[in-house]
């Protein structure tokens, strides 16, 4: 059968990426091998190339090709502010806003039972060990606010209990630019509760 | 920008993929890198190994790891008919019915003026020429009962136009083990127009 289905070990490799059951993956491997084949190949080499490279950074535990990464080698931040984010592209999004001068620490991931990832699954034993440096004097929790981000700056929050570090939230609100028609409810009532 | 994010280059690869927008290839290439970098691996050889060793059937054009696929090599089935699928997966969808002893040609996609893909961008040139063969003596249209489908098959038709071969098509109808009230119409109609 093997030389009957010969796109068949590439098709089983793709259903390894998320989301991609067996049709999409059988369309991706068509797509490529019969439209795009440079696709493929350049496919190829990033991954490989990713999983090569890239490492996470000792400090703050993004993605990096180098031990430190470029935000933590960078001395002119503020060492007092440590902000924790879920991932990289959290971090990139808190970079974008130009409004934060500070460190992060990265935990890859978030708290969520129902997929079996608890506290020890994301990176807080070396959040702990990053903020026991005697600089770091406020927290950041920018985790999502969703039930799993919260109960992951919950467990964040629990862990700095006893140490010189002040836990800090980012607030909840009406998103800059929204009509207040369109905003769900829960939003407006924490904005509400939240007012200043 | 770039060690900022290291996974751009696989993102941007991943986007190459059908059906794969911006978002999906960051969770794509996060899950990769966080929990399964064998399988980034494994996917990498697999496109490497799909690129360098699969190629076109000479006589079906189906992908095949040799110049000649199995079906084709095999001299013991019905030389006088010639089954025109419009993907590998027909192929095989077709062989696993039982039902079929003749040989193939894939026409490795179909006519989608949408697209941008017109009766030259398919296989039929290659067909023709395969038909010409003067043992050939019937065409069975399998493409799918689609749009698309059904003007490729109809631009097979015209093609065969004056040659000594009888062209057929599939028979529309009910799917077998379908309880008529959950079939669609149209469907429901053509059974009955070609009912026997
Ligand atoms: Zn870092
Ligand atoms: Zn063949």
């Amino acid at each position: 059968m093997s030389d009957l289905q010969p796109l068949d070990p590439l098709i089983q490799a793709l259903r390894r990426l998320p989301g991609v059951g067996v049709k999409s993956a059988q369309r991706m491997a068509f797509h490529l091998m019969q439209r795009d084949q440079d696709g493929a190949r350049v496919l190829s080499r990033a991954l490989q190339e990713a999983v090569d490279s890239v490492q996470h950074c000792s400090r703050c535990n993004t993605f990096t090709h180098d031990a430190v990464c470029p935000i933590c080698r960078d001395a002119g931040r503020d060492a007092a502010r440590l902000c924790v984010v879920e991932t990289p592209a959290d971090l990139a999004a808190m970079e974008r806003t130009g409004a934060y001068s500070g460190y992060y620490f990265v935990l890859m991931g978030r708290i969520s039972p129902m997929d079996g990832v608890g506290a020890k699954d994301i990176g807080l034993p070396r959040l702990l060990e990053r903020v026991a440096d005697g600089v770091v004097q406020e927290v950041i929790l920018a985790t999502s606010f969703t039930t799993e981000g919260e109960a992951t700056a919950h467990a964040v929050t629990e862990l700095m209990q006893g140490r010189q570090v002040q836990v800090t939230r980012l607030a909840r609100g009406v998103p800059v630019g929204s009509e207040l028609e369109y905003v769900d409810l829960g939003t407006i009532a924490h904005a509400l509760v939240e007012r200043r």
